[in-house]
């Protein structure tokens, strides 16, 4: 009944996903990776029945009908629009690719295969904390919705490099804390609050070197970014992401104010006062247990039962004979990723040009690199 | 020995100043109110044997010697020069006076009578929290001073509103975050690292109404800011000062990064991180009570105890024959108090702007309020 998984990728929080995937009754069929070598070594720790460097023998195994796509992310573009095109389902890591114009081949791709499911994986969407929070906005706890005024999220943790230089290290290979952070906390927002129309950031990569990436190699991928963002309906709201500060701990807070009180989330738990209230109340404490195996995962916790969650949605939504969308509804789309990609876009060019600059979603291929840079330059003009 | 002490304001923190200077000897020799019922009230309440609504009253009688300015900032600039001009030293609260051009006159004030102790009442530099930082850095605690990154700095707090509308509400006479709460910021970083180049920033007045101030009378004090500094030697400082979340408890946190490792201090707490090393260390923990009554202040308890402590260097400033300068040394003078306000304008205009605005510090008193406009107005062309 559920459909058979073909994995791309072999990072090292493959096998978390791997267990959350089989806890709830997925089979793994087959790995690919980028390297005969790297895929035969994790098909064999995780005990996956096919492995393979070639993304087509993956693609087109017959028992593979849902493909999760955890690969770098120049990757993501080239291996969803095959696979929808061989009829597979796709689940996509996010960034949705390495930019808008990855991002627009991938929508166009979803737009031509509506039966098939297509996501980006911006778990976070799916953890209760968020649901809650969702709710009781819509509940008006902290007042009218059209008075919302402020939403502020500030996230740290630790280093997201490996221990060698690869994809991570570079910003323009998707790497850095705007790319892998930024890109769920604008999906986050959207999901809670709707779109940005300009942006306001400062993107900086305080470290270059590590013990072990120097030499002739550099980082590239940014450990530093604080944004602001100017919604559709004039609500404000400010980021602050540091990914490489010393204390390892995992924070993450996101708070939003409204006319008659505020919401926090801290962690995987949902904290709401009214102004008229003397104390904090806490409206939603993550106690359950999810059944994750999150021990070696490098993938901070909310994330990880963000997936979880996910993931049961998914197996409800093929729990028809045919899959039914409404488990899934919730989930972001590769539209919603293509305009994540426009945010980013815009917060890199303001952190350039030390300005506002507007959101500009592409809805046309651009022929090459020029026209890219004249799309994003055009839009900062606008904006003065 | 010590001189007497002439005060100027009755608001509600006004009883907690007079606690913490009496228990370290100072003698309240005046009390002036803007009404003569204000000032009779709290000098019957505090027992101080003289009140008037008179400024000259106060700076001429004798035995007032040091005179400490609490009223609203538009009488600044006028009393502190009145008062050195009479051979009055003056402790002034921030903000310096309503602007640049007050702040000016102040300065001038101060370089024309060096003889006279010109203070800004910035008491955090005197919060041991982060003297204790400072000099953290300067032992390259997190690397060489030459390799420090970021700072920053996040508050949250309830209203600074009084109950009843007065100049807390207006932002031209001084009140919001941005001039009560952002100056001590501003102060705060030049102390630990040095001086903005440039600035960013979004303020925002999100409670306009309150049960106590509504009808024709608005608030138009911002009670959001949300900044970024670019200083000197190429630090990023990112701020965000909410003073009006539903949660009233204090949150401070004050974070530098370098390259090898991080410094916080937390309220009254110094805790830092080595890069190398698995955990955080408290570095300094307030736990050592400072005798001050502050049982029933407004401020918050970190800026008491500042205040405590800068009143003990004042103390032992006049414990000579004639004063020294050595314990209040650390203090913020006059010419600080007008850079921290050449910031809060840049901070204004960005806002307005909305574009990163160069710190332009006058050198010359403006004529006319055109004069002033324009200033800024080239100050913001000059980054394009």
């Amino acid at each position: 009944m559920l459909p058979g998984i073909g994995l791309f990728g072999t990072g090292p929080d493959i096998s978390v996903l791997v267990s959350i995937l089989r806890e709830r009754g997925f089979k793994i069929e087959a790995i690919w990776g980028r390297t005969i070598k790297e895929a035969e070594d994790v098909s064999r720790e995780l005990n996956i029945p096919f492995f393979t460097n070639k993304i087509d023998d993956v693609l087109l195994k017959k028992d593979v009908d849902l493909v999760f796509i955890n690969c770098p992310p120049f990757l993501h573009s080239q291996i969803s629009v095959k696979a929808l095109g061989i009829g597979k389902h796709v689940v996509c890591d996010k960034p949705c690719g390495l930019g808008q114009a990855d991002a627009l081949k991938m929508v166009r791709g979803a737009q031509y295969y509506p039966m098939l499911i297509t996501l980006i994986n911006h778990s976070l969407r799916f953890l209760p904390a968020f649901s809650q929070m969702k709710k009781a906005l819509q509940d008006e706890y902290v007042g009218p919705q059209s008075e919302i005024g402020l939403m502020d999220i500030r996230i740290q943790m630790g280093s997201l490099l490996h221990n060698k230089f690869d994809w991570l290290c570079d910003e323009k290979m998707g790497g850095g804390a705007l790319n892998l952070i930024g890109s769920h906390v604008v999906d986050l927002v959207s999901f809670l609050l709707g779109r940005a129309v300009r942006v306001h950031g400062v993107v900086r990569t305080y470290t270059k070197v590590t013990q072990n990436v120097n030499g002739i190699r550099q980082i590239s991928a940014p450990d530093f970014v604080n944004f602001q963002m100017e919604l559709e309906g004039g609500i404000l709201v400010t980021a602050s992401l540091h990914t490489n500060i010393a204390s390892k701990t995992f924070v993450q807070e996101v708070m939003i104010c409204g006319r008659d009180g505020n919401l926090v989330v801290k962690g995987g738990d949902l904290f709401g006062q009214k102004k008229i209230s003397e104390r904090e109340e806490a409206l939603y404490v993550d106690v359950q247990d999810l059944h994750c195996s999150t021990s070696d995962a490098h993938l901070p916790k909310p994330y990880i039962k963000g997936l979880c969650k996910m993931v049961s949605a998914l197996r409800e939504s093929f729990a028809q004979d045919t899959w039914v969308k409404e488990p899934v509804q919730a989930a972001a789309t590769f539209e919603d990723g293509l305009y994540v990609q426009a945010v980013l876009d815009a917060i890199r060019k303001s952190s350039d040009t030390r300005s506002w600059v507007k959101v500009n979603i592409i809805s046309e291929s651009p022929t090459n690199h020029a026209k890219i840079l004249n799309a994003t330059r055009m839009s900062a003009v606008i904006m003065h």
